[in-house]
């Protein structure tokens, strides 16, 4: 076996989005060995830059089949994912053979559970599935103030009880976020997710007729599975905090990740939004 | 003195639907003197069959004249009201007498701070604001179902996972009202009202494609002024209910109020779902 074969390599399972490229220029800079399988139609071709495979969506055996040919122990899978259209996803025998764990996956459950059996999936198939966050930590908000806005003093109060109010429904596997303004509850999240929620608050702001003010807060859920869902925000959230008249966001720091940063930051700039990484409730 | 002026009367702020009807019935029935002062416009004027006055909305000097040369200590403020145009609504000189208060109640605060407030003014005033229940018992949920449909064990379960989730929420003056469905929690009502919530229900129903489940679950907040803003659920929220795909509404026996009780049961009925008064979790 030559030194080249013993070098752990890393396997990225690519869906759409900058992130997966993110990911392997951070091994790549690591010194790691990196191979991407991306998703044809989904995938950004700038993958083609590093060792790669296409697949379709449906080819779970070539999908396995190219991750083992490349050796890969450690999986990352990453990107951002819709819903497929299962008969034209170019299924494949190894999608057949695996075909009984896939339906029992799929049959129950939430959506925290169903990635979870995801992970298990590959695990059961010999891989160590890792966060994206492990290998690019710059993807996840760093601890204090992205961009040029400091959040208001009444801002950090509203943060503070929005992080509280999440802890209180953590054991109830909801509540990703939620937008508080002055002391008070305006939303909570539930299966209807963040931009929806979003959507709701420049509504009752236009019936309200209030002025701008608000926060809000984001943090995962209790035992949710960080290696392949942790909680998300990007400029598309700025834009829908801006329009619901938000003064900021704040996430849960080392636990949310961002997309697209350097946009996101201008953009906050721009509409006069803060975006903070909140420790805990205590240290604001 | 004679022996009809040493019986204590009961007054009535009267604003829109049956409820009011339904107080001062009840109160005739157990042989108190009544009298109501309904706000044109809005009160029903079947009012009419009992001791009146009429006021329009602005006329708060009128009003608690009204109250006071009729004698009433126990007051009860009960029915529909939406937000008046304050410029038609026939200001009168006790209103700019009482302006000073009414701004500093309006200023600051949400809705359930702004309820108190108007109860203090009442009592200021030398008023015992009772809530409606306390004359009408029947205008609230009873213990156990309403109508012919029982809920399935799942309901129970969710049910009981919805209440515990209000209670959980209670500390943050937030969550009127949920929706679970197989135990996962699918919506938290916050400022948006359990209309919107349940509307917002019908369209992840509509996306998800799942079939008939789930329960609305509905309680009063804690530290909710129960005797003038009592949660209310009536035939709208059955039809809403039922829109989304729901199996039923379970309700805080004692402490939710129902608008038009025996059409809403019909409607329940017809829909197939239950309306339940829960206990509290441990005793479904």
């Amino acid at each position: 076996m030559g030194a080249q074969s013993q070098q752990p390599c890393l396997g990225v399972i690519a869906c759409g989005g900058a992130m997966p490229i993110t990911v392997c220029e951070a091994a790549a800079a690591q010194g790691r060995r990196v191979h991407v399988v991306g998703f044809s139609g989904l995938a950004d071709p700038r993958i083609e830059a590093f060792s790669h495979d296409w697949v379709r969506i449906g080819q779970l055996g070539g999908l396995l089949a190219a991750l083992k040919n490349a050796g890969c122990v450690d999986l990352v899978i990453i990107g951002t994912m819709r819903r497929p259209n299962i008969w034209k996803s170019g299924l494949d025998l190894g999608f057949f053979r695996h075909l009984p764990t896939i339906i029992s996956m799929t049959r129950t459950g939430g959506d925290d559970s169903l990635l979870s059996r995801i992970v298990r999936f590959f695990e059961g198939q010999g891989f160590h599935v890792r966060g994206a966050h492990e290998i690019a930590p710059s993807l996840v908000a760093p601890s204090g103030p992205l961009g040029g806005v400091s959040p208001e003093e009444g801002a950090r109060e509203d943060t503070a009880r929005g992080l509280e109010l999440l802890a209180a429904l953590a054991p109830f596997d909801v509540g990703q976020s939620a937008v508080v303004a002055r002391g008070h509850v305006l939303a909570v999240e539930a299966a209807e997710g963040t931009d929806a929620m979003l959507r709701r608050c420049a509504e009752l702001r236009q019936w309200g007729g209030r002025k701008r003010g608000g926060v809000l807060v984001k943090a995962p859920k209790l035992g949710q599975e960080m290696r392949v869902d942790m909680p998300v925000i990007g400029p598309r959230t700025v834009e829908l905090a801006a329009a619901a008249g938000l003064a900021g966001i704040a996430v849960a720091s080392g636990k949310v990740m961002i997309v697209e940063q350097a946009e996101m930051i201008a953009l906050a700039d721009r509409h006069g939004l803060f975006v903070i990484g909140a420790d805990a409730a205590a240290d604001l």
